[in-house]
């Protein structure tokens, strides 16, 4: 007897029937069916993982034969394909990998695969990682950093390359090709040779995967690690320290993708520390690298404490010097004008710069959209930006078409994502977050595709079907799937319905690290544009930022028909209202309603889409495993109790400018005022992990 | 200009409209009418005190005259008294008082004055203050003690003074005569010179009131302040102490009430330290008050560690001692068998006692209602105690009728409460705090008052009419008086419903002080009956104690009929169902639901309930001055992230056992388990004061 249960339980290990860690992300193990591989290309490591990539997880039909062709083809554009039943066709190595991963996503997903050419949307498709050389990560809420270490330990071992595979894979398998593997709050550290012996490394096990590697980079690097007096851009010195680093890391990485640059912003050195422009510093950095194909990418995020609207100046500082940059360089601009808020209009950088090279910089990493507890599906954000039409152009100049090619000749095109990864087993810490890290990839290769899709192949793909005995896997579709979705869908505008609705930005807590309600928050000696106030703009007469032509005028940054239709607060959509006027608290809204009591009902709605998703989830238990079922259980009751303070916060901060009372259809608060700002002035208890 | 808006302010303040902070109780100074008082008696201070109530509040005809005459009167009883619609008849000067008192409330919440004699229901009716000579106060939420100083300090103030007649007239107006001013865990010290002292000061303020003064007694004084080597009650040389102690406290208060004593319970020194009886113990002590009138109360709330159910202790003990104590002893029963639970069944030594006086022991504090946050109306949960019948001289044995004298020919009757008295300007630090000091001392002159009676006198008192412009006063009625009653009426049951509903109790927090859930509250090494899974009970089985024959069987302490109907979980009453069974959680009950269901349903319930009273009490705002409609909706607001805090918390503790779902009509959890427990092992933050 004892013999037969452990011949079980040894056959029970064996089959992999252990807990369900969701470290397999949306790439999980099939029943393969068999298939033969033919590669007409020479044998490369990388053609070896397309291959594998098959071999693995063919779903079609039996003892197919399929063909990877590596061929000039016109129709094919960077690293596209051309796509058959059994055939994928490209000019590059990467791009059959690319067809692989989509001909078995076809597969799995339940798509049809016609012959058809696949080309990407941008050029560059980057992850940034806002993870520094102790291996903390900045905003990151999924642990440490998967390239650096705690005690800086340069010792790379199998678990690493382990780890930096299966990480290069999953960007791959979505398309991603590109990692700036370290915060561009850039330490100095990052360009010393044992640091680049590391970067080497990691490089290594990215290339395969067709992912280049890249740094950020601190401008006055020239200063802190090489010793130099100025880092001034214009300097011979400076430029030769650079040229020399540029060298010195290609030497080692002959494919190194380049550097990303945050200079002048927020505190950090830059080209203005030497009277130099944004150009001058771009161009110099751009000079080192161009003999080795090297890319430079220079953040558009800059504001400084004394500007009386913060959401104007990156405008201000940047169209002037549309033309003067080196065509090796590409202007990276967050999708708002502000600072990724879970609404913002978009950058109205988008478009303006015609003869410069933009790529749009979106946030994976929910720094203001509930860190890794609240379910927050971004996809539909960045659908919103792209989708938004700059008119800069005419009519169709939507931030997709001004970013990637279609309008203006950019010599290079990129979109980059803040990751949200770290050594979290489950990469992401919210299992949900990982399906943000699928999106970006998704549309950073897509422009144009629509979110609905993208949670529908994410969930087919990461919940492999019905787990539970007493559910029927034909119930999937209906029980699980369409709800899901439907979940995912809203969950985004959920947030913005319970912590910054109409228009309202920037009102989150500061010491709690952006997580929670926070619009009271601004500590006497405070910059301005750090705190709340500043951009909520609430008293007696009402709240919102005056940002029309007789305010900030920021309105003007805009396009018409946008620039008229913001200005006004009867054609201004309300989803903006707040962010560009200052309205009495009795306005009469578009629905009849007063300001005050549709603020009110937003932010109740947004409480009861929590609890609606909650219900949604706890519905579709049979068919998920049980610890993602109970961890994505556990993130969303915490996320309810969140969504209740930042309602309660909210509606008892405005009252006490409004004087109004709270809709009785509204559910009373559970929080008084001064106890939910007596719990902001203090550090968070540790929340546990589910 | 300026003069005009001097003489304006000055006007102002003088008119008195200030800040409105409760402190006036229900005694709100009134526009009095003309009236002649004439007294047909001996002058005395506690006459004149009564003239002055009837001078200064008079709403009755203008000009009339009023007669309060002293006389011999058979109908009257004790300090009762005979009323008409301009005279006062008692044959003792208290009854004089309580007589205007009465007349006065009449006339101010419109109840009709017919010539009718009001008789006490108790002869004694009292205060117990768990006041620390430190001035600290167990259990106490309002403040510091108003009778000890936290230096310790023995100068009486004029200011202490000023207080203390307040708390006189306030109990005088409601027919309290008795407090005893220290903690029942008594400190040898108030035996000493200075704290008698001190004590004298208080008695001389409340007597003129009617109030006595009483103490309470650690019953090792002799050994402790005393220097005896025994305090065993049969020792002579103890015995002599006490006399001697007794003699100098009457030298100082000629009419000092007597002795309260909690002995031989939780560690408190006892007769039983000694090998002797609680009766043995309690007679010393009467032996020693006896030769002045002077009373003793000996606690019934004993228990030990190792018990195997605490319920049954306090009968087994004292039903064996019944007709052996002095007839100066009362013996004083908390209201349920365990601890002021917020439900528990009436304590079985209710009518068992046959030749003994026993006297209720309510608690007014709210230490498992909700401290000085939850808005409870306590009123409800002592009638229905009062009401209660215990069969024990057969079918209408009520807990009020067998304990005062109605059924049993007691020596003395009692009634006590644990008061909820403190520094705090509103005196009960929740407003509503207030009726329940009301509604205890209405009950125990009167143990047939019906709570919506005394409700609806009390805000009619307490809330003098319309403060706001834009409310009508012939709308209070309507608007206020009715939805805040009820609103008071069903606030105790919603406690019920959110923390420990269908027999549930004692699984609060401990490391809160009793505020908020802690059924999983269990260190190692905690004495059993300490730890809330004592009184739950929860397993994979099911929920509940079994007090049933074929458990502990302290179902059999009750007379029959309650012991069939208790011991059947089909006859017995849903609110004891879990007091006395322990049922699988798919019980069916009477709702037809099951148990777990009809539980998550109740906790539900409760929440629900709470938010239907802020909503009660935010349309309340125009009949309520600015600061305690803020001060209560704050109040009520914290309350109700307890009510969620509770559901919470009990439902996913709970939910280990059942393993069942959520009723998908519950509102999903805003709390993960995990978190909970982790914040319940740290102390509380400090509650922010409203």
């Amino acid at each position: 007897m004892k013999k037969l249960l452990f011949s079980l339980w040894l056959l029970s290990t064996t089959l992999g029937l252990r807990a369900e860690d969701g470290h397999q992300l949306w790439l999980r193990p099939h029943q393969a069916a068999p298939v033969t591989v033919v590669v007409a290309a020479k044998n490369s490591t990388l053609l070896a993982m397309a291959k594998q990539e098959l071999e693995r997880n063919w779903q079609g039909a039996a003892g197919a034969t399929v063909t990877l062709t590596l061929k000039k083809d016109n129709a094919i554009k960077h690293d596209g394909f051309r796509l058959g039943p059994t055939s994928v066709r490209a000019t590059t190595e990467a791009g059959l990998l690319y067809g692989v991963f989509e001909l078995l996503r076809r597969q799995q997903t339940g798509q049809p695969v016609a012959d058809k050419v696949f080309n990407p949307s941008y050029e560059y498709r980057l992850l940034n990682h806002w993870d520094n050389p102790d291996g903390s990560v900045e905003r990151g809420y999924a642990g440490h950093s998967i390239f650096w270490r705690k005690d800086s330990s340069f010792v790379v071992t199998a678990k690493d390359k382990a780890l930096w595979q299966e990480y290069a894979r999953a960007n791959a398998s979505v398309g991603l090709n590109g990692a700036v593997i370290n915060n561009v709050n850039a330490s100095p550290l990052i360009l010393s040779a044992e640091y680049l012996g590391r970067t080497k490394a990691i490089a290594d096990v990215l290339r395969p995967y067709g992912v280049k590697t890249f740094l950020a980079v601190k401008f006055s690097s020239p200063v802190l690690l090489g010793g130099l007096k100025t880092a001034d851009p214009l300097d011979p010195a400076v430029k030769k320290w650079w040229q020399a680093k540029a060298k010195e890391i290609y030497q080692q990485i002959p494919d190194f993708g380049g550097f990303l640059v945050k200079a002048s912003s927020e505190g950090q050195p830059g080209p203005q520390d030497y009277g130099r422009t944004h150009a001058d510093g771009a161009n110099m950095l751009a000079d080192a690298v161009k003999p080795y194909g090297g890319l430079v990418m220079w953040r558009a995020f800059v504001y400084s404490p004394n500007d009386k609207d913060r959401a104007k100046q990156a405008y201000n500082e940047f169209v002037p010097l549309d033309g003067k940059f080196r065509d090796n360089i590409i202007v990276q601009v967050k999708n708002g004008p502000v600072d990724f808020q879970p609404r913002e209009p978009f950058s109205p950088l988008f478009g303006a710069l015609k003869k410069t090279s933009v790529m749009p910089e979106f946030q994976i990493t929910q720094e203001y959209l509930g860190h890794s507890i609240d379910l927050a599906f971004l996809s539909t954000m960045w659908e919103e930006c792209l989708g938004s039409d700059t008119y800069q152009a005419g009519p169709s100049s939507t931030v997709a078409r001004v970013t990637d090619g279609s309008v203006y000749p950019q010599k290079h095109t990129a979109m980059a994502g803040v990751a949200n990864t770290g050594l979290d087993r489950n990469w992401t810490g919210q299992d949900f977050g990982q399906a943000n890290w699928y999106a970006f990839g998704r549309l950073a290769w897509n422009n144009q595709l629509k979110s609905a899709q993208i949670a529908d192949e994410w969930l087919k793909q990461t919940f492999t079907g019905a787990t539970s005995s007493t559910a029927s896997a034909s119930d999937w579709n209906t029980n699980f799937l369409a709800p899901v979705t439907q979940l995912m869908l809203a969950s985004r505008e959920a947030i913005v319905n319970y912590s910054m609705p109409l228009g309202l930005h920037h009102i989150m807590s500061a010491t709690h690290d952006h997580y929670g309600p926070g619009p009271w928050w601004a500590p006497p000696k405070m910059r301005a544009d750090w705190t709340p106030p500043y951009y909520h703009q609430a008293d007696a007469q009402g709240v919102g930022f005056d940002r029309t032509t007789g305010g900030s005028n920021a309105v003007s940054q805009y396009h018409e028909p946008l620039a008229g239709q913001f200005n006004n607060p009867a054609t201004c959509p309300d989803e903006y209202l707040l962010w560009f006027h200052h309205l009495p608290w009795d306005f009469k809204m578009k629905s009849g309603r007063t300001l005050w009591d549709e603020l009110a009902l937003h932010y109740d709605h947004g409480v009861q889409q929590v609890r609606q998703f909650q219900q949604v989830w706890d519905k579709a238990q049979p068919y998920v495993d049980a610890e993602r079922f109970a961890a994505v259980q556990n993130k969303l009751r915490a996320q309810s109790g969140n969504a209740v303070l930042w309602k309660d916060a909210c509606l008892l901060y405005f009252q006490q400018f409004s004087h109004l009372p709270i809709p009785a259809i509204v559910e009373p608060p559970m929080h008084t005022l001064e106890g939910v700002i007596a719990n902001d002035a203090v550090r968070p208890r540790q929340q546990p992990r589910p």
